[in-house]
C-alpha cells in the first residue's frame, strides 16, 4: 500500500496561510535531519570519535537532493521512525569505509528530536514576526482611536462605554504576552545515544553538538523528559487564543448591524456576490480553534515509558508540526486583518446612546499600554 | 507567499498508514467537488430549474484534470473557502451562456459538505475493512488459544490466571463495537443555498440530490446544525481507543521480560541492530493517540453561528481530515499487528507461578464471544 | 492530612443547575454501591452460590446511612478505590459468619462500574428530559414564528431573508438528534470477578445480575473495552454541542445592537443595575464547553491495561461525572432559556432591509421538521 | 430545583488528595472573595475614593460565617455569578449608610479574578512544595543509585544497560523544570470596573490593591485578555505530564516480571488480599491524565468577546479548580510515592544479560543533574 500524503494545498490558503507551512514540510525536514547529522560529525571528528576525513565526507553526502522522500518514509514504516533509512541511505552514499561514521553512537530520537527544534525555531521567528507585526498594528489602532469613544459590551450587551484604543490596548496586551511566552521557549538540543548514557561519546560532546546547531545544551538527554515540548505546546496554545480573541472582537464589530469596522480586504461568496465576509478574522479563529486539541494530545503524550517511549515520542510529530502550522497560520491572518482594518469612529459613536459618554481612565490606560 | 502544504511523505509512513491518506488528499477533493457540482447540476436539470444541456456541459467540464489546486487554494485564501474560486473557474470553463447554470442556488457550504460526506463514506468503508481484519484475526487468536493459559495483570501485578483467547476474545468485543459504531454513523447530503431556505431551489430537492449521491437525505439543511460531524467524530474517537487498547496490550506483553507475544514483522534500531521493535502496535497506538484531541475539536467547532458560522466550519476541515487518517492508520496497523502476531504459549505458562490453574468459565466466554 | 472535597455549592447554581448533580453526589453513589452489593448477594444466593440468609443478611446491612463517607473516601486511598474499604465496612457489619459472602467472587471494578452504569442511566433521563422540554419549546418557537421573518446571518454578516421559525426549527433537529443518540448508549452490568474469568461465579451469572438492575448483560466482563463509556462521552459531548449552537445563537440575536430576542429572566449586573444578561444561554454555554476536554479525557483513558488497568479506569471517574453534570446543567438552563424566550418580531423585520422579502421554502422545511 | 454540588469525598481520597483540595473550596474562595471586597473599600478609602469609617465596617461584614454558601449559589444562577449576590448581602449587612460603598466601582469580575489569582497563588504554593518533595525523593534515589546497573528499555525491549540513578535523575529534571515553570506564572490582581476604564477609580488604584493583595499589578485590566489563565493552565499541563512520566515508570518497574521497585505502601486488593498495588503511582498517573482536556477547555475559553465574555469566563471556573487539584493530587502522591520507593539492584542486575555492563557516562550524567 502506497502511503500517500495528508497535505493540503486545497485547505492550505486558509489553514496554512503562512511561511510555517514550508518550515515543517518534508523539504525543510529532510534538510534539516541531513543538516544534524553533518554537524554531529563535525563535532565527533574534533573530538577525535571519528576521522576528520569521515565527517568531510558525510558533510558532502548530506545533500537533500540525493534523497527520495517518498522511499524515506516507506521505509520509516518498517523501522518505526523515519531516521532509520535515512542513517541506512547516508551510509551507502558515503561507501562502507566512512559508514561506520555516519551518526556514531547516535540513536534516531537524537537526530529527530534536535531537528524537530531547529525547525520549531525557524517556524518560532515567523510566528514571531508576524505576532509582532499584528501588534505594531494594533498598537497603531490604539494609538489612532485613543480617544474614539464607542460602547462597551459585557455578555454582548451594551454596557458603560469605551474606547476602541482601550479595545486595541488590551489586543495589544495579549499579543505581546504571547510573544513573550515564546521567547521564553527553551530549544534544546538532544543528543543522548541509545539509551541515553553517552556511552561512545563522551559527556562534553552534547555542549559542542548543541552549541554547533544554535540551540540550548540540556543537562541530561531528554529522550522521555517532555516537558520542553510541552512549554513549547503551552506557549503556542496561549498565542492561539491570545489572537483568536481578537479575531472574535473583529467578527463582532463587523457585524452588518454594528458595523463599526470592515476588513480591508473582505471575501466573496459563491452566492451573493454583494456580501463582505471578515476573511482574515474567521481563517484566524480556524486556524487558533486547532490549537487546544492539539497542545492536549501532546500533553497527552508525555507519559513516555523509560528510555524511549512506546508510542509517546510518535504521536507528537503530527500535532508538533500542526500546532506550529495553525499558530503560524493564524498569526499570518491577523496581520493581515489588524494592519487592513477599517474603522468607523462614527458608527461606534452612533451605536451609543446619546448623551454625555464618560469613558473612565481609557485614554491614561491606553497610553500606558503604548508605553 | 506562497501557501504551503503541510503533507507529509516522510512521516506518512507510520501516520498516514492506510489509502485513507488518499481518500482525503487534495485529489480526491477536487475530484469528489467536481462529482457534487455535476451531480446538482443534473437533479436540477431534471427539475427544471436549469437547461438539460447545461447540466451535460457542466458534466463534461467537471474534469479534475483541468482545474490548478495550488491556484484553486491560494484564491481559496481570498475567498474563504475552495469552492467559491472553484464555482468561478467551472463558470469559466463552461461559458458565459452556462456559467448561471454552474452550482444554481447553492452555497459553498452545500457542495463542500457533501463532499466531506462522501469522502467520509468512502474512508469509513476502508477503515471498516481493515477493523473487519483485524477482528478477523483477533477472533482467530481467541479461537486458536481458546484454552492456552496465561497470567492475569490487574494494575500491571499478576492477579488469578486468565487464558489468552479470553484476552483475545476482549480484543475482539472491543473491535466490534467499534465496527458497530461506525457503520450507525448518518451521512446525508447538504443543500440549502445561501441561508438554508432553499430559495430558488424547491423543497424536493435535497432528496433527489442525497439520492443521485448514495447519501442521505436530511429533514433541513444542517449548515449550522454539526450533530452529523460530532457523531462521526465520536464513533472515530471510539475506534481508536478500542484499537489503542490491544496495542497497549501488545506493546506490554511483547516486553523482553514478558516475552509472551511478539510482532511477526518487528522493526529495526539505528544504533542496536538486535533490537526487535513491536513497530505495528506502537504506531498504532501513535496514530490512535490523535483522537482525542482532534474529537474535541470538532466538537468544540459546534456553536455555530446562525445560518453559518464565522470560523466554526472552517476550524472542521483539519480535523475531520485528520481523524479519517489517524483512524485509517491505526486500522491498517492494528490489522498488520494482528495478522502476524506471533505467540509464545510455553512462556505464558512459564510466567505463571508453578501449580495448578483455574481460569474459570474463560473458555465458554471466548465461545460465547467468538457465536 | 484530611481529603477535602472539591464540591462546589457557590458556583454550583450556575454549574450544576439540574438533577443530575445530585444524582451523581457521594450520597448517591454510596447508596448505587450498596444496592449493587445487595444485588449481587441476591443472584449468587439464587444461583446457589452463596446460602439465601447470608444474602438477606447482607440487603440489610446495605443501608447508606450506617456508612462515613468521608471515612471510606480516606480508606479508598490506601487502597485505591472506594469499593475496597466498602467492602470491607460491609463485613464488618455482616459479621465474620455471613462476611465471605459478601462480595463473593466479585472485584471492586465490578460493583463501581455497575454502579457508574446506574448512575449514567438515571442521569441520563433527567437530561433527557430537560433535552425534551428544550426541543418541545423550540418545536412551539418554530410552529408560533414559521412565517415571522428575520435576516439570514452567515458569517455574522447579514445574508438573504429566512424566518425565524426556520431557525428554530434547525435548533428542534439538533436538539432531537442529541436526544436519539442519548438513547441509542449501551448501559450494561459489569461482572467478571479479578481477572474477569467469573471464576467462582458462573457463565449465567452476568445476565441474571444484569437483570436484577435493569441493565443490559455484555457479551463480556469489560473491564478494559471501555468502548461503552466512549460511546456515552460522544453522546454526551454531541449533545452539549447542539445545545451550545442554539445557545450562541440566543447571545447573538439578544445583542443590544439587534434586540430580536430576549431571556425571559434576564440577569442583574453587580455594577449595572440596568443591565437584561442572557444568563441562561451564557450558562448553557458555560456548561456545554466543559464538554469537548472530558470527552477527550475519556477517550485518552481508553488504553487500558490487560486486565485491569494502572490509571486508566480510575482517570475515568471524575470526567464522567463532571460530563453528567455538565450536559445537566446546559439541558437544565437551555429549557429554562427556551421555555421562556421572548421574540420580537417587529425588530426582526425592522432589521432587514426594506423591500420584499423571499424566504423560499422556509416554511415547508419548518412543516417537514415538525413532522 | 436545589443546585446540588459535585462534590465527592468518596472519590477525593484517591483524586483530590492534597491540601489544594480545601483550597478550591467553596469554603475559602468565600473567605477570599470577602478579603478581595475587604481590600478593595480599604485602598479606595486610602485614596479618599470611600469614606474610611466604610472601610472598616466593611472590613468587619467581611466575616465569611455570615454568609450562608448554599444560598449564595441558588442566587448566582439568577444573576450570572456569585459575587452579584454576595455584594447584595454585603450591603445589606453594612446598612444603607454604608452600602454604596461596598464594592464601589468595580464589577464582579473584578473580585473573583483576583479572588482566582489568590486562590491560585495559595495553591501553587502547596504544589511547588509536594514537587519539591518529590525533587528531593528523586534526588536521593538518584545519587544513592549513581552506580546502580539496570536494563536500558526503549519502545519496552531491552537496549543498552543504563542505571537507575541516571534514570531517576531524568525524573529530577523533569520535575524541577515543571517546578521552574511554575514559578514564573504571572500572578496579578484585576480591577477596571464594568468596562475596564476605571471609571470612578482611577488609573492609580489597580496598582495600589495589587501590593494590598500581593499580586502583581496588570498593565491593563485583563477582563477578556486570558494569556495569564493559559499560561498557568500550560504550566499545571506541563507540570502534570512530567509527574505522569515518573509514574509510568514507577508501575512499569513495578510489573511482577520486573520486580526492579516496589512502592513502601503498596494498596490492597477486595478480591486478591495477596496483591501489592502501586496506589501512589496509579493514583498520579489517574489525576495527572486529568489535565490535558483540563487544559484544552481553558484554551478554548479564551476568545472572550469585547469587553467581557458571554460564556467563555464562566467556563474557565470549573477547570481551574479541578486543574488546581488535580495537579496537587498528582504531586502529593508522586512524592508518596517517591519518598516511600522500594529499590530491588539486586533484581536490576539479574534482569541484565549476563556479561559485562557498559553504562557509559551515566554516572557524570547524574553528577551533572544533582550539582
Amino acid at each position: 500500500m502506497k502511503p500517500s500524503s495528508s497535505r493540503s494545498e486545497l485547505f492550505g490558503g486558509i489553514l496554512a496561510h503562512s511561511q510555517v507551512a514550508a518550515l515543517v514540510s518534508d523539504e525543510t525536514w529532510l534538510t534539516i535531519l541531513l543538516d544534524v547529522e553533518s554537524a554531529l560529525a563535525r563535532v565527533e571528528a574534533e573530538a577525535g570519535l571519528i576521522p576528520m576525513e569521515a565527517a568531510e565526507a558525510i558533510r558532502k553526502a548530506c545533500r537533500p537532493y540525493r534523497f527520495d522522500i517518498a522511499e524515506l518514509g516507506a521505509a520509516a514504516a518498517d523501522d518505526g521512525n523515519p531516521v532509520i533509512p535515512l542513517v541506512a541511505a547516508l551510509r551507502e552514499a558515503v561507501g562502507p569505509a566512512i559508514a561506520p561514521s555516519v551518526h556514531y553512537g547516535a540513536t534516531s530520537q537524537d537526530v529527530l528530536d534536535t531537528a524537530a527544534m531547529l525547525i520549531a525555531k525557524l517556524a518560532l521567528r515567523v510566528i514571531w514576526e508576524d505576532l509582532d507585526g499584528a501588534a505594531v498594528a494594533a498598537a497603531e489602532l490604539a494609538r489612532t482611536h485613543r480617544d474614539t469613544v464607542m460602547a462597551g459590551r459585557t455578555l454582548l450587551q451594551q454596557a458603560v462605554p469605551v474606547t476602541f484604543g482601550l479595545l486595541a490596548a488590551g489586543w495589544l496586551t495579549g499579543i505581546r504576552a504571547a510573544q513573550d511566552g515564546l521567547r521564553r521557549i527553551p530549544l534544546a538540543a538532544q543528543l543522548g545515544g541509545p539509551a541515553g548514557t553517552l556511552a561512545g561519546l563522551g559527556p562534553e560532546l552534547p555542549e559542542r553538538f548543541a552549541a554547533a546547531l544554535g540551540l540550548a545544551a540540556p543537562v541530561l538527554p531528554w529522550h522521555t523528559d517532555r516537558t520542553r515540548i510541552a512549554e513549547l505546546a503551552g506557549a503556542l496554545g496561549t498565542a492561539c487564543g491570545a489572537m483568536a480573541k481578537v479575531a472574535r472582537d473583529v467578527t463582532l464589530l463587523a457585524q452588518t448591524e454594528i458595523g463599526e469596522l470592515a476588513e480591508g480586504k473582505p471575501g466573496g461568496s459563491s452566492s451573493m456576490p454583494h456580501k463582505r465576509n471578515p476573511v482574515a478574522a474567521v481563517s484566524t479563529l480556524a486556524a487558533a480553534a486547532q490549537a487546544p486539541g492539539l497542545v492536549a494530545t501532546l500533553l497527552a503524550a508525555m507519559p513516555q515509558e523509560l528510555q524511549r517511549a512506546a508510542g509517546g515520542w510518535h504521536a507528537e510529530w503530527r500535532p508538533l508540526r500542526e500546532l506550529l502550522t495553525a499558530t503560524g497560520s493564524a498569526a499570518a491572518w491577523l496581520r493581515d486583518c489588524l494592519e487592513n482594518l477599517v474603522v468607523y469612529p462614527d458608527r461606534m459613536r452612533a451605536n451609543l446612546p446619546p448623551g454625555p459618554v464618560d469613558t473612565g481612565h481609557a485614554a491614561e490606560l491606553v497610553d500606558r499600554a503604548l508605553r
